[in-house]
């Protein structure tokens, strides 16, 4: 792909940067709508992965030699790369396996009793719900207007004194960004911690840990192009510094007998034997990639596939959106459901069989949220920087002709 | 790789299967002997992570289009293949990181207190000992003669009624394997459940879980020339049933509202969060991989880099070995020191820059183990199916001129 280029999007380059996209179903056609459960690989990606194996294949941290040395170099990169991302330092960044490992162990870091209080929203995904129904006595403020949380209501549970306040940033049902900034203010205000799920936001729009006043904050790298099986929990050093690690073993101590041991300094207190190294270098990669095409772009080209989608829903009266209609309001995740139609699990294998075009259904892991506003599930259509106006409008048409055949 | 060969590895086609085998040391020959800390990854192995990025990027078990399935089949398939290889059910194989979580998992699901007796051995990886240490009354028994434990002092332990014995079935160390067999029929006899760490031994010989009599059972993929960020926790289906799962979010439950959750069934009420996927693939190719090569091969071959290695040792009588002086009763991971020699990082750091030879140092994360031997470092080299007898010769006079310079 060529650097620099001003239309690097719109111009079809990023789509040649990720090898699947030619791939075919059954011989036709074939259309990626569901980044918001794991977004696409491009070749940097699949190459930084490759490389470990063919080039550097070595334990990190604890070997003296030449390919290790490589290895904990590349994987101590990575770190860095995270940190600089999100801004914070370097020794706040925890790699876990994704942003549920992430929230559970921020949960765990925060010493939760059952009888403290959590506030959350409606919204959240269940790694963002269950973490904290579990520990904690959780409440949840009520939605108010254009899907935004009633901040009175919020006010209100503050003045209760929680131990934290627990964020989903971008939903990933909505596609909505709740507003940070002053959740984690007026949270801060009110002496609790924020805890934010970045899962599906960092993908799509910056995020700044210490400017934000944020304690801790997960995500995943497969959403945002890189491999599955690496996330990272970022906290603030003094919390973690007094936490006690959830898994001990290799790694995490610089001294034991069979009586007692001394845990390792932050963030290794936490990566509790062999971290997953490759993923860490695709992370890396993935980072990379889109820091090329540009974060700004990669909002611009948002809002744009957005516009189409909100235009053809506007034409198609009895698809309904479950989320803002303002297309620089959300990400292009789209979430919908058809008056009198139950079974989208059928639709949606109708979607990907016949049309090739791969789109999810369910409650998507936000029960709560798809419980309250539908009959129970929804089909979600979400894309990303790979995809096109003309595919969402493909898609759309797609849905139309599988609703009138299930509408027959 | 030709298949049927009675000769693979002998032969030299094994080698060539190992792409990272052609690279080389600032232009010099490059000797892997680190197999013990992570295993090199065949072409397979690779090409298994490879599809997953190229043909069917998708998140598992919660979509209903074409890729989705493919991917949640092979993953699932990864799960069976597990399953076959250890003898236990698919639904007692619980994807987790590494050992050192599956081990800790183990522990949580034990619902251990801190005054419940843990029976554990001298040899234990720090991964099968913080464990215990932190959560129960950890008491380890006593080593007799010829690395192995004292069954006399274990059968006195076991009088105390023991919630638990923990074995590390090969040690990272001494390379000896235990008597896992007799050690887990005596602790059943007392009532103890049986936790075995099969980290190394997964790599070089067969497990049965269920006609062993094992309870819990933890490995990695990454020794077994599989990816990192994979292993397996595989427990009996009843103690899984039982168990709290320790993370809770995506994927863990069937059903939840804001008030209560309903558990998925085993395994997945453990698996939260998007897992692995594309380790899994690879953990999957590289159990292919070692059926196809044979572990019966494998451990001929393994008898035979070992007997290099003693022979090797017999001649140099400065290097003291620790671990079991018996080609067929260890796998080829030897560990050495050498009397008057303090500091094996620079010799470890020379074997690799001047000789290409890759191997570790330090207290191997068995710091009780090598403390009591030695004055509390060693150096490790170990093999696997791709390193040849001439190897380690060339190691061992590698290592010849080391200690010469460095005693000098």
């Amino acid at each position: 792909m060529a650097f620099g280029s001003n239309d690097l999007i719109t111009s079809g380059a990023v789509r040649e940067d990720f090898p699947i996209l030619t791939r075919q179903v059954d011989g036709e056609r074939f259309v990626y709508l569901d980044s918001a459960a794991t977004a696409l690989k491009p070749r940097s990606v699949i190459d930084a992965v490759t490389r470990y194996y063919t080039e550097c294949t070595a334990n990190i941290h604890r070997g003296r030699h030449r390919l290790s040395e490589e290895a904990s170099d590349l994987y101590e990169e990575a770190r860095g790369k995270v940190a600089l991302m999100v801004g914070c330092a370097s020794n706040e960044v925890i790699f876990v396996r994704n942003t549920t490992e992430g929230l559970n162990l921020a949960a765990s870091c925060m010493g939760l009793k059952k009888d403290d209080l959590v506030v959350g929203f409606l919204d959240a995904h269940h790694s963002q719900l269950l973490p904290w129904m579990r520990g904690a006595n959780y409440q949840v403020v009520r939605q108010g207007p254009n899907w935004q949380p009633d901040l009175d209501h919020y006010a209100e549970l503050l003045r209760r004194r929680p131990k934290a306040v627990v964020v989903t940033h971008c939903s990933n049902v909505t596609g909505g960004f709740l507003p940070l900034e002053t959740i984690s203010k007026m949270a801060h205000d009110a002496g609790a911690l924020v805890v934010v799920d970045a899962a599906q936001s960092v993908a799509h729009c910056r995020l700044r840990f210490t400017e934000s006043n944020i304690d801790f904050l997960a995500l995943s790298a497969h959403k945002m192009l890189g491999p599955s099986g690496i996330g990272c929990l970022v906290g603030r050093a003094s919390l973690l510094r007094d936490a006690e690690a959830v898994l001990v073993g290799g790694g995490v101590v610089d001294f034991t007998t069979l009586e007692s041991f001394q845990y390792r300094k932050i963030p290794h207190k936490f990566e509790a034997g062999t971290p997953a190294i490759e993923a860490a270098f695709g992370f890396a990669a993935a980072i990379d990639y889109l820091d090329m095409v540009g974060l700004e772009r990669i909002q611009a080209h948002d809002h744009e596939l957005s516009r189409a989608f909100l235009e053809g829903l506007k034409r198609r009266p009895r698809l309904k959106l479950l989320g803002p209609d303002v297309a620089e309001a959300r990400a292009p995740i789209f979430s919908l459901y058809v008056d009198g139609l139950e079974d989208l699990s059928d639709v949606s294998r109708a979607l990907s069989d016949a049309h090739g075009v791969m789109c999810r259904n369910g409650h998507l892991c936000a029960q709560p949220l798809v419980d309250h506003y539908t009959s129970g599930e929804v089909l979600r259509m979400s894309a990303y920087l790979y995809n096109t106006v003309e595919e969402v409008e493909y898609a759309l048409s797609a849905l139309d002709e599988v609703v009138r055949v299930y509408q027959r």
